[in-house]
């Protein structure tokens, strides 16, 4: 190879609503640096995305002549994003990403952007929609290529994904950690929390919660109460309740989907600390899980997007 | 009688966390007139109280001579209230009521206050608490005597109760309307509704989450994400997916109670508006419905108390 040692040869950027994360490739496909902003999707109109790109690749754009290669998967590509980059519809082949990938305006930067496309499913009474895991799936199917089956992947919008050879078959997204946010903050079970929501959960509130919502997902409603009234009435403290919405909210989520848990090893893509938990709750449901880090699946399903036309190919 | 034409003998009063409404009875127990004003507990501290229901209550002060009986159901009672009238612990015979209730300084007011007691459950894992229905439930046995068995009462909080022999023998609380308030304002949702969580619900999309709820209470957390997704993909307006996330919850909160719901009309004890709507999802569960105003309710309730130590009788 003929880059100095540590130079990168193009950029993996994912973007999300809260945050965007990058990490210049080497030729080797290794992780030669890393950035990360708090410049989200959400905070950004689309004309804002070429300053902040320039600010936080500005190291790498004068490390290499210009054209930077940037790879982009998540919100970017969202309507609200920088450029629309139209969903693919489920059943959706993961090696076609990038042939979908849009091409931003990038307002004389020296950055050669392309964004990945989300996938949206239309069955009638099943509209779904996602932007960042399908990337993450093609990276699940770089680190394991013969993999079939359901992923769990935890996160704010969990999903639930049938993979087959390679394609999207269908998919579903739970709510869950949205739910526990807007319920600890803008509900009577705000006073349970002690007024903080993020306040740490104790292991006994977990385990609590978790039996409850895998034992009644169907009264999810009424459990959910219970941390006001156990709070009142048992004097359980903030981190018991927290831990037991905690433990309820991915309880029923695991329960809803019970029936895609079976034999084999059920993936987690995630953080580390949400597929702990999600783990436990498979684990008291009967299942098994294999734990794959979501960072670690974005770079790699970056990474092999970058492969589909080839130009990975030249180092 | 001696009293003139539209006098009250006393006044009868709902104390809730948004409003108060007082109403002054005759000696024949009709009303003569009501009040109300946005004034709820969770606007107060405990020193306001006096000086609010002199505001409230002005004409009646100066109608009769000191002191006015004032009879208080609700939040008034809370620990965070006028003065905490300390939980009934279920099973609860619903004829001890003006018992259990709570005097309360009223700092050289013309008024005679007693505020009613709630009810608690403390079976662990069931633990609940209800204030104001207790009084609602004593109005619906003054309504029909008889009546044994579960009783629905659709609200902010849902309750549902069974009662046995002028007894509740246990309840449990579904958060179904805060829950609606809550993802409609501070989820990813309140775009799907146009910014605003109030906004008129369709038939179609009312229609559209029953049978959502209804089929697939257990999986409530991926329901309620189809909202945002069916207006991305399918178009939907802000009037569907708010009858959409509407209809999934109480469906949902419908579905988790099936076993409830059996040949005998289950009683509704509610606003007008949420009864309509729950009365249609128990029908698509094959149930029937009673409807019973929930003011009606309140005060037939809070008649009933007062007569509880004999006090009525003088009339």
């Amino acid at each position: 190879m003929s880059e100095p040692a540590g130079a990168h040869q193009w950029v993996a950027v994912d973007w999300g609503t809260s945050n965007v994360r990058a990490w210049g490739i080497g030729a080797g496909g290794e992780i030669v640096w890393s950035r990360s902003s708090d410049r989200g999707m959400g905070r950004l109109s689309a004309a804002d995305y070429p300053a902040v790109l320039t600010e936080l690749l500005a190291a790498a754009a004068t490390e290499r002549p210009a054209p930077v290669e940037v790879l982009i998967c998540g919100m970017a590509g969202a309507r609200q994003g920088w450029r629309e980059a139209p969903y693919l519809e489920a059943p959706a082949a993961l090696d076609r990403l990038l042939l979908s990938a849009v091409r931003p305006e990038t307002d004389g930067t020296p950055f050669d952007v392309r964004i990945l496309p989300g996938i949206c499913q239309k069955t009638p009474g099943g509209e779904d929609v996602m932007r960042g895991e399908e990337t993450q799936l093609l990276g699940l199917l770089a680190l394991r290529p013969e993999f079939s089956g359901t992923v769990c992947m935890p996160g704010t919008h969990s999903k639930w994904v049938q993979l087959e050879g390679g394609r999207v078959v269908g998919f579903a997204t739970a709510m869950t950690g949205e739910l526990y946010e807007a319920i600890g903050s803008h509900t009577v079970i705000r006073h349970a929390l002690g007024g903080d929501h993020a306040v740490p959960a104790s292991e006994a509130g977990l385990e609590a919660g978790l039996e409850a919502g895998l034992g009644a997902p169907e009264r999810l409603s009424s459990l959910l109460f219970r941390t006001r009234a156990a709070a009142l009435l048992a004097g359980r403290q903030p981190d018991w309740c927290s831990g037991y919405l905690s433990g309820l909210l991915v309880g029923a989520e695991i329960a809803g989907y019970r029936d895609r848990i079976d034999a084999g090893p059920l993936p987690l893509v995630g953080s580390p600390r949400l597929c702990r938990l999600y783990a436990r709750a498979v684990a008291r449901a009967g299942g098994q899980t294999a734990v794959i880090d979501a960072t670690e699946a974005t770079i790699a399903g970056l990474i092999a997007a970058r492969k589909q036309l080839g130009i990975g190919g030249a180092a």
